[in-house]
């Protein structure tokens, strides 16, 4: 009898929690992001829970350059994600380790050796979120002015992807034969040189590193434009994603899995893992105090940023947040949602700070507040019903939020028969039900290519 | 009462060992390259020894192109060093961790960025061993067809280092107030951001990692050239270094030494460290014996390979290796070396296999073979005859060499009082007699500076 499709749950460890507010929270840990034991505690209960992985976001940079804000968030400091999951593989034995890495700001042959090291170091459990990155800020700390236009970073984003996965298929797995009697080491048949010549990369390879347990690291992508689909569909094994509402989630779902066909692809070998803010409580009503326990906690200085930048980046600093919202210049920032808010406040009398509310605590994610067996329904919905193979679970406060959806709803999901009781595997590929990639020799590439 | 001046001692952690043919050795672990369980063996037992440090070298790429000799050596793959120390971080409490990383091949965010969060990942325990990178391979891993000659390297390198300590210097100590009550997460005025413009980078700032325990990374450097040498004048608090003899030695510590009073430094805050190849028995009989363990099982394919490299590039592949050396075209390798070992050749007469043999063991390091009070002799007679403030210990084999070395040296080292019992401090800096480095703000930089 074939085992019925179950979802896959990654942990994102955003710190101290996803809400903004979150280090302010009586239960929470002011110090995480300089707390290795806070990130150990953090990856044992996910692990204890058979979550399939541990996710990591990442910014080459201090993005908001607001300082009045930023210095009441928790946001411009914390560990770099490659060195905090190498410190996460050698206590953990089971879990995945997923970090996000920008191809925009890295060399292919550093990340791609990076991820490989990790992915030895913990027994093949690593996987790269490749994202292209969007934020000035970042660009400038390399050597730019303004970060590269978006076709140009995806045309390079490609390169890379394409540079990695070939470094990754430097050694054949059964290359290293290690041979004490005969002293030889590796089969130098089995060793293939990339020699890559394109047009943002000349990298000859090999990779320094051999393959690991699960062949290479799971690629994950987390861009949600034309381009970013399309790079998925062609390259990752999961998309990380961000849909408020279930039509949204449908509407990609279906989008991004009918797009793998042209590369040739099994639309089950991309897993679409949309992110969820669940607020869980005995009941409803708890929930709601929890919630609110949160809610209460942002700053006024940081509510105004985040509607400010909601809005296309208007400047609302000075303005009364127990006033209405002023009538606000034009700003070139996303124009529908910008609209959908403003309607929203002048219909519903909405002051700053209740507009700014709405929009703080998931922020742009799917929020859910109830019990367990309401957020466990929710979670099914999705999941049954074409818009999801599992969901990153974005806790509100750490490490108090992720404790309760463990408590609460993976029960939940156990009984319904939608997720593991315990791992069966020990890569994080074959957590996530994704084949072992063949090795698959680089194609050595005419010169005339690199023009 | 002065604490008498007492010995570093850093354990180099050359995967299977420091000989070439170490991964043959019949305790020895064939897969020690790709097995985490292997380096926290080393890191325990180095760490129980009171070792100053972990320190691991680097590569950015496969060096050697001869894939016949490269196959009979386990050289060509192993952990990349900040994975590696970032996963021993976590199960370590008191040993420095120091990574060598190319400033040809990395940018300045990065490097900054991963190195201050491994530091902050150990509590104040990481190095940054600086490297130019001498290797045509590696820069063809970087767009690059040649590597950048000598004196740009070096100039990319001072200026990197400039940035690199810049972003170390983001936030002051004292930034992060973290008051949950008044929501104040940092202090505005305690942040500063870089704005640095030179010749090779152009990076905005500020770190998004705070500073550590110990202040920021110790800075290790490893150049030993006119260039290397003025560098760790101005910027390392740390030399590792290859020295054979002891003249050598003493002439080299007297002129790093002799240059950092022009840069206003106290010759005590740069510590240099020659490395050492020790080969312990419990007679020279016998350490003698565990060295021929060794040599004997250094292949012919690689032995002609590293005596043709020490020639200056020299092809000797298909000559009789129990034959005399041929006569050898000119090469624009290093020439005085090349006319030293072709003469010793002559003069006693040696088989080819007799030259490799006579280099292949500690490749240009100082090599002692002996018993532990031999070579706790030879360790004192440089460290107190001014030849070294500590040494790096290329153990042959590992762990056998490391275990050898720290059963039999270290007491003997102990015993005289040149060796810690036990640790005092917590942090690198404290272990190495280093001071805390204050908070220093970055000047802002003039835009003028930039050309
Ligand atoms: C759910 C989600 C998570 C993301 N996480 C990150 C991140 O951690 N770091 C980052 O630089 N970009 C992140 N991104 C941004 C994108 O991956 C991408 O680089 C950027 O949005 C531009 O691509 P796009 O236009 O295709 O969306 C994330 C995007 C989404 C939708
Ligand atoms: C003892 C010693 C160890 C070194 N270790 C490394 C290393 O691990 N990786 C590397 O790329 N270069 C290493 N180097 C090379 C140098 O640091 C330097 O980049 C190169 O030799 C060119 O600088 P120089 O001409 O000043 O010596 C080492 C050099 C010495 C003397």
């Amino acid at each position: 009898m074939a085992t019925p499709r179950q979802m896959k749950l990654g942990a994102f460890l955003m710190t101290d929690g996803h809400h903004v507010a979150a280090w302010r929270h009586p239960d929470g840990r002011p110090d995480a992001n300089v707390s290795l034991d806070h990130f150990v505690r953090l990856a044992r209960l996910a692990e204890a829970a058979a979550f399939d992985a541990l996710f990591l976001a990442d910014s080459s940079g201090v993005r908001d350059t607001a300082v009045a804000s930023l210095s009441h968030t928790s946001r411009a400091v914390g560990f770099e994600p490659l060195t905090l999951l190498s410190a996460l593989s050698a206590v953990t034995e089971r879990i995945g380790l997923v970090a996000t890495a920008s191809t925009s700001f890295n060399e292919p042959y550093n990340l791609a050796r990076k991820f490989a090291s990790l992915d030895l170091l913990s027994g093949g459990r690593a996987g790269w979120n490749l994202v292209t990155s969007s934020s000035e800020a970042e660009a400038q700390n390399f050597n730019a002015e303004r970060h590269a236009a978006h076709a140009d970073r995806y045309d390079r984003a490609r390169e890379f992807a394409e540079v990695v996965s070939g470094l990754w298929n430097s050694w054949e797995d059964d290359a290293f034969v290690r041979d004490r009697d005969s002293g030889l080491f590796f089969d130098p048949g089995k060793l293939h040189v990339l020699h890559h010549h394109g047009r943002h990369f000349r990298v000859r390879g090999p990779l320094n590193v051999a393959r690991s347990a699960q062949g290479h690291p799971v690629i994950v992508q987390a861009g949600s434009s034309e381009a970013g689909r399309e790079l998925a569909a062609a390259t990752a094994e999961a998309i990380f994603t961000a849909q408020a509402t279930l039509e949204e989630a449908q509407a990609f779902y279906a989008d991004v899995k009918g797009r793998l066909a042209r590369y040739g692809r099994d639309p089950d070998h991309l897993k679409i893992m949309p992110g969820v803010f669940p607020v869980v409580g005995r009941t409803e009503e708890e929930a709601q105090e929890k919630f609110a326990i949160l809610q209460e906690r942002i700053h006024p200085v940081v509510g105004l940023s985040l509607l400010g930048t909601t809005l296309g980046g208007a400047d609302l600093s000075g303005h009364d947040v127990d006033g209405p919202l002023p009538d606000l210049p034009e700003t070139n920032g996303p124009k529908s949602r910008q609209k959908l808010l403003i309607e929203r406040a002048r219909r519903d009398a909405l002051t700053i700070r209740e507009l700014y509310l709405a929009i703080a605590g998931a922020r742009g994610h799917w929020q859910v507040v109830g019990t367990a067996s309401q957020i466990a329904d929710q979670l099914e919905e999705r999941f049954r019903g074409g818009g999801a193979d599992g969901f990153n679970v974005m806790a509100p406060h750490l490490p108090g939020g992720l404790e309760d959806f463990i408590a609460g709803v993976v029960p939940e999901l156990r009984r319904r028969g939608l997720f593991r009781d315990a791992y069966e595997g020990r890569t994080l590929r074959e957590h996530l039900g994704l084949p072992r990639p063949a090795h698959r020799a680089p194609r050595p590439q005419p010169r005339a290519a690199a023009e």
